[in-house]
């Protein structure tokens, strides 16, 4: 009898709502604040962000909120996605757990960054919009976001971090392919970026300022609106497609997870496989355990302290709670672009701060061994980021062999590496290395937090 | 009413048997010669070849053939792959056409090139070969073989095409993180490699040579066998999953194909999606159009001679009758490198000699034209190879569009472009051309087809 490998969905049977985990939170979130004022923002300061539907989810506490049509017949260009049991990965470890990933990079962009990209560009379109500004870390989300534009016939100019310009060519080819404009981030083309620029021409940018460059963009520009491909709550809603179809995937499987994992960067990975799940964990005591995963060179959720403060390293973007190192912290450049951002989604803050999800970090040569582990034996080549995901899911898979038990696990495997090989090469000539921050270094970027009166 | 975009299939609605096309030709296919001696070959003669399994396979001809579990199971990892309704391109040419496409760029090698690479390194490992000998033009021939090799502990060593080995640096990085051991051709570690880097140090190699090189390597070992991603029987044999599955998934669109669309380079990929089409025709008489597409710059089928060659410039490999344009001809450097080769495979030659199949050609420029339209409405960017059968499927809508008419195209869209991004680069910089094969340049190298007394 020939095995199960996988389950993969029909179109009418992708989800028709996103999930919202406010909704199951017992705590409301933070209020989100002004970065010129120090107070709660109102809706009509994102206006010059963000166009009006996008607004509107962002401050929603309804459990379900509808996908439009439109956004739903451009999301089955890839989804559902399919979700597998990784059995040559269980043979190699010789486990008695059972390992599942769902399969993000089946996606036109490689991720499930364009989950969020597609509706973003649909209200922006829908409002009239006729640019996008965004930046990009790893590639992964400017790619989506010109994927995107290109179908609502939209331009987009992406600021993407210079480290990963440079290393990631391809990348670049493949968001002008799709009708985008890209700049390496510090760039000569704003306030924010040209600062950078005189104090260090060589800096490899980060995340944080990446941001502030594209946010300078959009507000100067009446035709021009900001996205942004992680951290927020429309954006971590935007990717519960993928725990809802997940659910449903797992339940054809006749199993249910003892834990979920997903990488994290900014967090919206993680909250699109958690966050379904978590929501049933509250409302019906299930048992699952929610982990996130982050780069040990870059340890927002492990060592960040829980605070307000700003998104960007320019200040130009709102104060939120969240796990954070300092808006100002440059992290090392490690091959996981998407995961070297200072802060955290918010959402994901608050529910590691009240002990319902976990935190764990992985050294970058951990996760590039179960890289080439996993695409020995499953065939598909994992992103980096990724690669911490499937670094956790072997070391629970370890455990259980320990203990003699069974355990399911399920990660999300959130991008393919095409765009990563040189990262690959490096690694097997021994280019890379672990990094560990110094205490002093965070200590210092913390003393940068905004001081904010309630 | 949401619109219905795709039709995946469940693992178990893998085809369990591969069809051969052989039993359903009016007459049988011609004999192979051996090199040495111009006599049929026997199957003993191909032993240092190829194991047993894949021997009987290339002699067969029996209707169906069934797939080993073993196969399926791996199979299964990207199998079936989704075929698409293409509504964002029919949108942009404003046809009555209904474009469909086979999506074959979902395999972990991102080609159907593993649909054969994994029945022949499990052929080879149950016969006990330890390691296996290939070539590769684009890379997607190279990257599925080590990727079926890694997956049953095989080594494997890829002479790749010199001109893609230089253009395609990812594709190397690729093969060599599932474990294989690469190098351009011509190489110094053949005779065959030698003696033409002796005359042209330069040599941007051709797929006839690289196979001499592979071919050489193998029969002087006596672990080593050797693998063809093309042209032979068992090769367009084991991709007629994709057909198969097509024809259930048109079903499930209530349609049936007036034209199926394959691009033509040594012939798997056209044979996959056409010869399941093509033996229904011929049983039950239907009227579909089965066109097989090749770049103008190497026109094997449209302006090639139906002759018996040899499969390799070192004339080491079996002489087979089919079209060709001499064991000695050098294709232009065109960016379709899976689609340079001299020859074809025999049973799409002779299936075009006796009318059952169109061959036609495009231009370069032409396919990327295509490709572009076609990456910014369905979101996913093709293998340059993929484009000439996209540019094909473009001209037959708008035929219908100039004749009012309704027309079911399917394509089948071998591969994705993700390690083809510099060739984007190079067309959107206007640095690609439009290349004709003179004349006299195919008459020089089909002086050259050995005499054969049969």
């Amino acid at each position: 009898m020939s095995e199960k490998r996988k389950v993969c969905l029909e179109d009418h049977e992708m989800p028709k709502f996103w999930y919202n985990i406010v909704a199951d939170m017992p705590n409301p979130p933070h209020p989100v604040l002004h970065p010129g004022t120090g107070k709660p923002v109102t809706p009509d300061d994102l206006t010059p962000l963000f166009p009006m539907g996008v607004i509107e989810q962002e401050v929603s506490a309804e459990r379900h909120i509808e996908i439009p049509r439109e956004v739903r017949d451009i999301l089955k260009l890839w989804r559902p996605s399919p979700l597998f049991r990784a059995r040559g990965l269980e043979k190699l470890l010789d486990t008695p757990a059972h390992i599942y990933f769902k399969n993000e990079g089946v996606s036109p962009a490689g991720s499930h960054k364009p989950n969020t990209a597609v509706p973003q560009a649909f209200y922006n379109k829908i409002a009239g919009v006729k640019r996008i500004a965004t930046e990009t870390g790893a590639g992964q989300w400017g790619s989506s976001m010109c994927f995107a534009g290109t179908l609502f016939g939209l331009e987009v100019k992406v600021y993407m971090v210079r480290v990963s310009y440079d290393q990631k060519p391809y990348r670049r080819m493949m968001m002008e392919t799709w009708g985008g404009a890209v700049v390496p981030s510090p760039s000569p083309d704003t306030e924010a970026g040209r600062a950078v620029l005189a104090r260090d021409p060589e800096s490899m940018g980060s995340l944080g300022l990446a941001i502030s460059e594209a946010v300078e963009d959009a507000v100067s520009r009446e035709d021009t609106r900001y996205a942004l491909g992680s951290v927020l709550n429309h954006v971590c809603l935007h990717q519960t497609v993928i725990g809802q179809e997940a659910m449903l995937q797992m339940e054809r499987f006749d199993e249910f997870p003892d834990v979920v994992i997903g990488c994290h960067g900014g967090g919206s990975n993680f909250s699109g496989i958690a966050f379904p799940f978590l929501g049933d964990k509250i409302r019906n005591k299930t048992n699952v355990r929610l982990v996130a995963v982050e780069p040990f060179s870059c340890p927002t959720l492990t060592r960040g302290s829980f605070a307000f403060d700003y998104g960007d390293t320019a200040h130009l973007s709102p104060i939120v709670k969240m796990y954070t190192l300092g808006a100002s912290f440059m992290p090392p450049g490690i091959h996981a672009g998407g995961l070297r951002y200072h802060g955290a989604a918010p959402l994901v803050s608050q529910l590691l701060n009240e002990g319902f999800i976990e935190a764990r970090s992985v050294h970058q040569l951990e996760s590039f061994e179960a890289a080439v582990q996993f695409a020995r034996t499953e065939g598909i080549i994992p992103a980096p980021e990724s690669s911490h995901a499937i670094r956790a899911a072997i070391d629970e898979a370890l455990e259980a062999k320990k203990e003699g038990k069974k355990r399911v696990i399920l990660f999300n495997l959130s991008g393919h590496g095409h765009f990563d090989m040189t990262s690959y090469e490096k690694y097997f000539a021994g280019q890379l290395a672990n990094y560990v921050l110094p205490e002093a270094e965070i200590e210092k970027a913390l003393q940068e937090l905004p001081k904010v009166d309630l």
